[in-house]
């Protein structure tokens, strides 16, 4: 498992900050006494899971493109030496890069995207890649075979996007859903449909602004912590995930760190999930 | 459907700030990419409303009667050329001149009032009109024929208060009774209830401070902001709603725009679900 | 009933600052109007309990041991006068010289422990007393006859920390128990588990750093503060609660004093339902 | 020498907060340790003068003018025991009742006045008292026979108002005049000039918002901490003051608590410069 | 005279949040009561002056090139029917497409820039346009016959780049150089070596950051307010200048809008100055 | 030379966090762009120094003496492989422990004191090591033989303090001298009386809390960053400097990095400035 950081915020339409997002998730470790034994699961990562955090993609200030380059290139390289990855954001737009280099390793893979957004604006006519945009690229250049999207809310795109997306197989739960079914159902649903191999991105702006102040385009009526954390944990117990982002951790934004905190545990509670599944053969 | 801004905060004994409300609330749309399309109700708001915003009531330090007396004259003003308003607070005591111009308008209303406080205190000999004692003010002028107030919690006012409030037809649910019947069959009892045209008052503070720290009164133990939305959902598709004020968004104890965001968002679902109501015929 | 602030904070290793706590604990209740009059459970605390607050115990800095002894002299004296003790602390060491101070008037304790993390490390050979290991102290001291534990996430202590605790009757409920049974539920087992004369503990990071980012070692994936605020609510009126702390509120990381507000809050919900409990004789 | 605080904000047209400008301000002698000994002065302040604390005047919401009322009685009713006041504002509406009392007493004043503006704005037809229009009606009411103003900058009132003034004998230095003088020639011009006894009005904004961020309408190019403590040191030393105000401190917009902390130690200084008058016969 | 806003912050390596820097210059006038009455020069702005804001260039995520060039269309556009343009930033990049558009209408500028740093670093072999490279680029195209750099502090770029800047003409005085001289005499020493028409380059962080903390590469030992106001009105009342910009103000890290203030007054104390200038004929 | 931070601030009897100033002094080094090259020295740092940042000294919570034994230990073992020390605090008593090491080195050192307070306290009648009483030990344990303390102002402690200090040789500049004297005037007297080696002291509250607002006991009206730097650099080219610590750093505090800033440059300023000294042999 390798854990790599993606400093970019250029893509981001709105708050910028998330280019230090990689250094806040990390710090946020830092209140961990010693171990990593997680009390709910009775799992002790480290007996289970060898982990390596090779650091961050180097990145040069206003070259988008350029830097996405980079981090495909790096992606690339490590997907070659491992086989499964997690990366630190960096905006939405880190999502490209890092799924051609899995998709390139496993195949096209089951897409769990959980989002207050669809991202799947078209971006105009030359297809820009930005943090709205970067679902829609991923599933036009065929690096999934089945999207799942989770905590949708708020305002856009427009019908036509969502018409469009549904030509595409996309399904979507919004918060309405969850409200209504209730998150465990609707992650036992994605587990039941799950075919191959997943990739889990998680918008940090899932999570109600409560939780998450620091991001770049906060939608109230979101996630709570826990239903996040379970939702994670039930998709790594119960399907083979050979990627996980977190995207959109904006610390200008943040207070006391409770952003970059949850964003961690998230990472955390992969790991920990996936530590319990590998113990258990 | 018209929006006006009413920016005073001399009526709040608490944390001042709410002259800034308004301001905060209209800002927090700026987020929003394009378009209005509300991912749940599949509905996009701007094809079957149209709204106008028309600015503040020009206001003077200190003046807090005079100040009160513009925000009558202008809610009157926009009442003779509209059906129903939209109004941005300001602290509670923006309550009763509007009222005024809406009961002048529709007659006494069914009043759905969200928030932590009663609101009922008596103000004194003198009847002042402050935040706290503006629900007093509107049931003894008879702008009411229904008052349902939900998200009660903390201290105050007193006993005998509540029995006045009792005697004058008040029905209540605390949050020990959301927690006891759940937010979802409150509200359904109240549509159930509603006998005719609908004025919803919603003081941010009905949310819990980890939703709406920028605000003059906090009181912990409140609201989710889904339970909101979702109450102001229902009402909007199940009753005749004519008017709708948000208050207490006190933007200097905000963090991250997050109060705002979600005032701005409460404002949003009445205009989704009207529009959506709207369409349906 | 009486108050005592314990501001010391030279036992947490995380984020200092708890040495405020008591200060903006009691600062949280400017807010309320005039009387005191709980909402939800019909009763003016002041018609049934008489409450002193005798300010704080005084302390030096970089004196860890001898502040913790004058806690314990302030407590004893206080405890000859008196049946029941709130305190605000303070880190978590406060609870040995308190608990101390408590055992010795009624005996060992039902100890209710509401917290993220166990505090059960051992502190290593000279067996410390720091914020992270309160509760093994109190356990070894012999000050408990049962404790209850709710709460838990998180990282550690060790899987060997567990089982000593296990060995020494510790039960515990971690959030997953808390998602899976419902607080509820959990509560009302610890009601019909008690055996004697209870002592309530209240980590604020009990509570999701939404609802508390001002404590020293946030948690994600926390309780609510409506969950907390019934689940004091429940204990004070169906048990025998002789004393309650509320610690690790470290005003320096909160925002807008939602902590201090929680926490103080916490503090009202057990005396009125302490006043309600002593009304209905 | 009795401290009266004055805990109004309903007079500004800019950021309100300045009503928890007394508690800031007092709160902020919490980090001085034990005793009182002018480092500079090499005076110890209790030993020269006997300071009474009296509290804060009794307020309403949304009574502006009841509220200057209650200022006024209650600052009468101090004057009627004592020679020398200080009050903590509130906004620099509490001018005027504050003067009232104490020309009342010891007739007209020499006034020397720190601010960023001139707050001689003639409020319209109906001659409003404001935070901006406070000077000009001590100045009508005759409570002045010298008004120094010192700090001026920024935007307005108008040239008109200005030779309003100059026709009333008001002298003004503005902040390019300080740069070009220096301040210590000014204050000594100041002093030279006085010919009776002095009152002496602090705005907090007369400092730079570096040094005073937490006021209700911050101005750039201010003065320095160190010119104010010195300008105040100075007068205190050399005139016999009679009355000290500090206002518009807006704790809702500090920071770290520096703006109360330099509120406070302007009080002190003032303090300390009469201690050491006293001291001296 | 027109006033521009690049919302950009693609160009920044440091802590981005200047595309929100346009917006809060504007909103800090705000505070300003009525008139543009210039206390200190005794000048009412739109006396003599007249002003129109155009807003905001419109922008795209993550097109760093393309928002420049767009930037460089609207600047070139004004200057087609002006002779003097203010500009809001954004980062200092956007001084390249700006002074090209007012260059290719007045000819090579006298330069004037106030920044911690140089910006002169080369920006490796793709000649990279970023906040850094932005002088360098200015100079390289021709656009300036004189430059003058002041505030310079703190470390980089090499000794080599400032050995190519001196080759190219550039002077310069650090802040040790204001220390030993005094910022008014190298303002005059600039005055008295002016040829030409100036262009005046504002980095906000040419003031030290506890003036302004809002800002993307904040450098301790810089101006103070005072003197970079007096430093801009001595300029602009003594030689002719085309074009103004302030850079880099960065809103996510300001505190009560200091930065914004200080940025906006700058603007103000240049209209100020020219409106004298030209109302002195 | 060697670089050592000291994280602990269980001495501080004022605002805690401390502990978290090596982290932050060190992070502030993150905007600075490649190079060490010192603008206004024209020296790059590392050309002339060899520097190794070895880290912080290892603590445990609620152990004041233990961690200052360890800080002793640490800096003992440095002082065997170095001869110059950096030490980044941490709270002011980490200089007892520190100071030791350096004069067991060394021998008894001229002591150059940057302070808003004496820090000479006696603790009480068990002589305990605080924040306030660190050089009244450092001075009884003979661990000088000079004493220059610069920048004192504010409160405390006595005059009987202040006589004591006197009488064992301690010079001191309060702001009153620094006014009246100028701070270059003051340093050069300290220059001129420096018999031998010199060890640097830097309490960030010597600044003005507009500079150092993060910091644990901030007094208004002192020193500001370019008096400061300017100090520093001074001695550092005129004495043999074999030490220096900067304390007192609360990142808790502080606002946009702005305290972490200006101590990281406080540091790189000796370090410059000792390289040109050693360039110039």
């Amino acid at each position: 498992m390798v854990v790599l950081g993606v400093p970019i915020d250029s893509g981001t339409g709105g708050r910028p900050g998330a280019r230090f997002g990689p250094a806040a998730i990390r710090e946020a470790s830092a209140l961990i006494a010693g171990n990593l034994y997680h009390v709910g699961l009775e799992t002790e990562v480290f007996e289970h899971l060898r982990i390596v955090d090779v650091g961050d993609v180097p990145v040069t200030p206003g070259q988008h493109e350029r830097n996405l380059d980079a981090a495909e290139k790096w992606a690339r390289e490590l997907m070659s030496v491992t086989d499964r990855v997690v990366v630190l954001g960096g905006d939405h737009s880190v999502l490209l890069p890092v799924l051609r280099a899995v998709a390139d390793k496993h195949g096209p893979v089951s897409f769990v995207h959980w989002d207050a957004h669809a991202d799947t604006w078209d971006g105009g006519p030359e297809h820009l890649l930005t943090h709205a945009t970067a679902v829609r690229r991923v599933i036009e250049e065929g690096l999934t075979n089945q999207v799942f999207q989770i905590g949708l809310r708020g305002y856009g795109p427009s019908r036509e996007t969502f018409a469009w997306a549904g030509e595409h197989g996309v399904e979507h739960w919004t918060m309405m859903d969850v409200d209504e079914a209730g998150l465990t159902d609707i992650v036992q649903q994605v587990i039941a449909s799950v075919t191959g191999k997943v990739y889990i991105s998680i918008d940090i702006d899932v999570l109600d602004p409560s939780y998450a102040p620091g991001t770049g385009t906060p939608e109230p009526g979101g996630l709570t912590s826990r239903e996040l954390l379970a939702g994670i944990r039930d998709l790594a117990r119960n399907t083979d995930v050979v990627g996980l982002d977190v995207v959109e951790v904006a610390p200008p934004y943040d207070h006391a760190d409770v952003t970059a905190l949850v964003a961690n545990r998230c990472v955390l509670e992969f790991l920990s999930a996936t530590a319990q599944r590998k113990a258990a053969g």
